[in-house]
């Protein structure tokens, strides 16, 4: 049985939890891995609901050995890897602690780095593989207010980016999936109730998860390394 | 029944007819539109014993009754349009006559605007429809030796970026497809028999084409405009 | 005595015209180019009473007899070459007559064709010489209401990439400004009096100015084919 | 006395060196920071020799408490920040340390961050001053066996450009000069004795530096956020 790894995986509307259902759907078995066990629990719990295989495992992205344990969790039949990590950090620079720039750097674009170094590591000897890192309009250009989060996602893209050169020889198929806009998810819903009312203007989450299974499939001689996502409704 | 156009048909192994075949396979009504009505003709024969329902139709992509007699032709079911006409066009620009370049721009970016406000004129009324475009690499860059065909391409995508901007909200969805690399079609093994031996390093057509299917079946909240499709061997 | 060429020249406060001017005053001799020859004529009395050389020559920039016949005006001496052709052509296209949409690329992007062509045919054998185009935001992207001009700029951006790259070990260097916003100019001016009280959100003319004598003085082991200018008011 | 910081001083032929004699004989005083101080003192022995005002400063970019106390030993007559830290770093995602990836951020985009952000702290309240970034073609662009370096310097020109849209508005005027090559500097004479002999395809530092100055002098209503520098034998 085909296994895939999901990282990013919060409560059950978000687009890391769509992302395990569907994949489990689709036959794989999914290491649904996150930092809140009962989250993760909830997801393994519904994908074995609908006779699908799920495995929850509690990581935090920015840990080296959180991260190798991981893909040791997922074993030899790992297929798909996808980083889904990382918050938006907003935050005028005159301003921002240290910190908190280092850290919004640290979830999303370090721990792609040591998901995506362990990733190839299993992958590259069996010359297969996909690895999928979710993006944001953020990842391609600065703008004001959010100086912490572009940086770091424009890092994530790049590297990203190398790696798809660096792998494809090896049969690993890279990609970046750039998210433009809300996502009509747990987060949007949680902070801005209103958000219910305007679901036009939000980003379909199965649609997003469709960008994703659509990479995956791709034959060896046609792969894509990115495509946006957006609502009709976004300005661009 | 719904019904596609595809313009830029040419022989049986090219992208053009590869386009119209799954097409009609996913049920479309599908208009068959190139200069060379034998080779159309093969193409709706070939979809008719597969049991698809296909229209040859002769069209010079640079002119504009053309266009609108070919759209008047798809009819009222008319859900998808796509844009597929263009050859590399070579060549330094100190040595190159101005017909050459004029008539590279003609048929790739020209076309593609005669094209694509046709698409817009009769779908916007009906607020839905789908306007797809075939890029290059060439698209995104210029590159010595290619001044013409850059020019005209890049004029063909930033075009379809406006029109993907300017129809959205009228539930248009236009998006464009970078090939990046030779295809494995009948351009390339016309022209260099010896492609047959390295075909790993051709993209895949069918790979080519679920590209566009896919951004056909996006639901309007998770459109994308714009994806690459290249082979794991590609240098990019 | 060095010669420079400057098409696109207008009214006394456009850009073509303090081109001109910069260029006399460091000592070139100008060739002042455009459509109307009151206007070229006042430009080069006022260089002529300041000291400078100057010639004013009216030429079709889509026309390749009247371009020709322009660089054979500048004769050896030619060293510098600059398209500031083009106006920005609104409209949408689901609106747009084809001959609009041709006479936006005609004037910006084939016109820039074959300026481009004849100052590498006279500077190529000489191995050195430059080559400059006025670009625009419009250049980088495709927005809403703007795809005749966004494709015409594009394909010339795009056009011009590919001669720098072609022409850089001729020892010919190819560069293009970005002018990201109104020009504080005679156009703006003319249109829309109110600008006058609204100067600061307007890019100083001077300043884009020394852009263009900024790349022409960059020596040949440090050239810089493209950069942007702003104010600082511009939002982008 | 209008003062000027450059971090990434190394010995004399090296970009951050020949910035602080440029700018100190341009009449700045100039602030030499880097790590090794003997280096240091010898730029700013040089340009006291040549008249200049020079004092060096040692500083690790990565640590904001020396960052901090560098923009203090500035003081009040702070008007330019030029960022020059920075080192390539280059090998396989597969067999890197995780150290070797976070040291490469931390130099390249923390280092940017700190030194960015004590800029604007400073320069803000005066509502005037320049804050430039060196670049390189990495910062655009994902390439095999540059994984680490990519994303670093990805990092730092997304948040350059975050900055200069976010400050702006303050009058301050961000830059990123996109070095594109091989310097004709230290780095490489030293780890390539040969190159001495091919110094055409190898960037003249002073022209680079006078991308810098160039960016340093422009006025408000004409301010560049990007250009590029190489020399016209480099492949791009």
């Amino acid at each position: 049985m085909k296994t895939a790894i999901v990282i990013g995986v919060g409560p059950d509307r978000g687009l890391g939890a769509r992302l395990c259902k569907r994949f489990a759907a689709d036959g794989l078995k999914v290491i649904v891995a996150g930092r809140t066990l009962s989250a993760l629990q909830a997801v393994a719990d519904d994908i074995a609901k609908a006779g699908g295989t799920a495995v929850p495992f509690v990581a935090d992205t920015t840990k080296e050995s959180d991260i190798a344990a991981l893909f040791d969790a997922a074993g030899e039949n790992l297929d798909l890897a996808i980083y889904n990590a990382g918050n938006n950090t907003p935050g005028k620079i005159i301003e921002m602690e240290a910190d908190y720039f280092e850290q919004a750097w640290r979830v999303v674009c370090f721990g792609g780095f040591l998901f995506g170094r362990e990733a190839v590591r299993r992958m590259v000897p069996k010359k297969t593989g996909t690895l999928l890192f979710t993006g944001a309009s953020a990842s391609l250009r600065g703008r004001s207010g959010y100086g912490a989060f572009n940086s770091s996602k424009a890092g994530l893209r790049t590297l990203a980016q190398a790696m798809a050169k660096e792998y494809a020889g090896d049969g690993i198929h890279v990609g970046h999936v750039v998210v433009d806009g809300a996502i009509a998810g747990d987060k949007i819903f949680t902070r801005f109730p209103d958000a219910a009312g305007r679901e036009d203007s939000l980003i379909d989450i199965e649609g997003i998860v469709d960008a994703f299974a659509f990479l995956y499939r791709q034959p060896e001689r046609a792969w894509s390394f990115e495509l946006d996502v957006r609502t009709s409704k976004e300005k661009w």
